[in-house]
């Protein structure tokens, strides 16, 4: 019978991402139990998104029959710079923050102990705590979503450097005067394996004249396009999306070698939304290509996979986050 | 008055190339009181090249007056992976060593503690310890001679990786599809940024009919080039070497910005015989392109810099690993 847990023993793990707030309470030993979902609007500016999120863990709490008294601790993923001794988000352009003591904020109106840390950081622990064997040393997270965001265990321990940024994998020039990228420069590995860079390939193709199954399916705006559709389309048999995913996994590739080459992790895993939907189209030629570029030597041993906890990554790491800092 | 050196206070840091043998006597306070230098001749195999090592350290030793007696200990830096456990390099392509056991063959010679690291790793180590104030934490060398080679200082301790070959920078591809690499790749750093590939590049032109006071300086053929040379032409107003010297230097500008991305070190420092020679021409387009590429927040408060130490970081690495490891 499992061991029913103390008064306090529950965690939870929150993922503030740019459109959307997730919540998730988990067992001691990392177990979701429920979540919930609040988009961020984070226009209103951080005072309401700070609200937000104590609504989130308030419906996630709920969802779960439990009470706030039940909860050991909160651990928050910023999408930015986080100064993890205070909590405190040092910038985060996607939210439009600056110098935002979300701990501070969080405590006072959730009277529990608050972690807040790098959102990509986060996943990697998740993933770090609850899917390898064998507590690999150095552990690099790299997750496609929108945009593509890393994160580094060095020793066993995350890993983010001078100003906290470490792990900006998604903007690492792999092709000097490639795609433009939303930062500004060119050729970006997120400009060019990045949802956002793939779904604008594709729609630009299509204003251009090129022909897919995903019109028939979406309309021939592809406003609502999705992961998933791209998965279909190429069930389906459409050479172009084929294309254009297999071009993305190998600059994937690419950027995983150059990783490997630099840091010469135990461990790469891979994860994020596109991952998710595309596992069996992209990793094998991630893996091939990374192999590939990757020096002698360097992958003797190690391991590239894909993560399985898919858009729980966050929260997951957020709820291991709450129970090491929180340790009785 | 300086303090007089007990008796076994001398250090020793050797630098094996794969073309040259570079051996230096250091004060405990890590001044070099003298060198030598010998081929390497890889192609005799490990043994010889043991063989060579000793005498170059017999000879820098004669050189400074000195008895084998007074030394404390030797740190060496090898072109490859390296098990610095046991002193034993795991494989050194330019050398084409695998698994030789340098520290227990140069031990069984000489008689002294031996200390083997890669060779980026000491250069590296030999800046932190000698030019840096203020102990940061987290440092990157970045080192461009014939090839490109990159060591880690991560939270002030050196980062090898799993397979102790963490810091292969000049194998990151930067540019899908571009120049051929010596590794089989294209688009790597070293082939865009590194000496033989400007070397080949100038050659190139040449060849094809590209004027260049270079040839009047060193013949058509363009044999005995060193780096100087280089600098030399541009001094001279020759707009062809100062191109591809600056098309260089943006290359490198960009590998800088992608590693402070990925990385985030306080203090990033170039060094190797091409910076060596052509600082003035090269640096202050790398720190700009390298400010442009890197992300907002990564940049604030680090340092971008040449090493002055030029040839002799590696054994001024050397000798800073053996005085760390033989601490009375």
């Amino acid at each position: 019978m499992p061991e029913i847990p103390q008064k306090t023993e529950y965690l939870i793990g929150v993922d503030l991402g740019g459109t959307k707030i997730l919540a998730g309470v988990f067992t001691p030993d990392i177990k979701c139990l429920g979540k919930a979902k609040v988009s961020t609007k984070a226009v209103r500016g951080p005072d309401a998104v700070v609200e937000r999120i104590i609504r989130c863990v308030q419906d996630a709490i709920d969802e779960c029959d439990l009470d706030m008294k039940q909860v050991r601790g909160v651990g928050v993923g910023a999408p930015g710079a986080v100064n993890t001794d205070e909590g405190r988000v040092i910038f985060a352009p996607n939210l439009k923050w600056e110098n935002v003591a979300l701990k501070k904020a969080l405590e006072k109106e959730l009277g529990l102990p608050i972690f807040v840390e790098n959102d990509c950081n986060l996943c990697t622990l998740g993933v770090y705590e609850t899917e390898l064997e064998g507590r690999p040393r150095h552990v690099l997270g790299i997750f496609l979503g929108t945009g593509i965001g890393g994160g580094l265990i060095i020793d066993g321990k995350l890993y983010s450097g001078f100003n906290r940024t470490a792990g900006e994998i998604g903007h690492m020039v792999i092709e000097v005067g490639g795609a433009k990228c939303e930062c500004g420069n060119r050729g970006c590995f997120e400009a060019l394996a990045g949802r956002a860079a793939l779904f604008k390939k594709i729609q630009g193709a299509v204003r251009d004249g090129q022909k897919t199954v995903l019109t028939e399916m979406l309309g021939p705006s592809l406003e609502d396009l999705r992961s998933g559709d791209l998965r279909k389309a190429i069930k389906r048999g459409d050479k172009f999306v084929e294309k254009v995913v297999e071009e993305a996994a190998e600059y994937t590739g690419i950027a995983v070698a150059n990783l490997i080459n630099i840091l010469n992790p135990e461990v790469v895993v891979l994860g994020g939304g596109l991952i998710d939907a595309l596992e069996d189209e992209m990793m094998a030629i991630i893996v091939e290509t990374a192999l590939d570029y990757s020096m002698a030597g360097t992958t003797r041993g190690i391991e590239i996979r894909a993560s399985k906890l898919g858009d729980d990554a966050g929260i997951t790491g957020g709820a291991v986050l709450a129970r090491a800092m929180t340790k009785q």
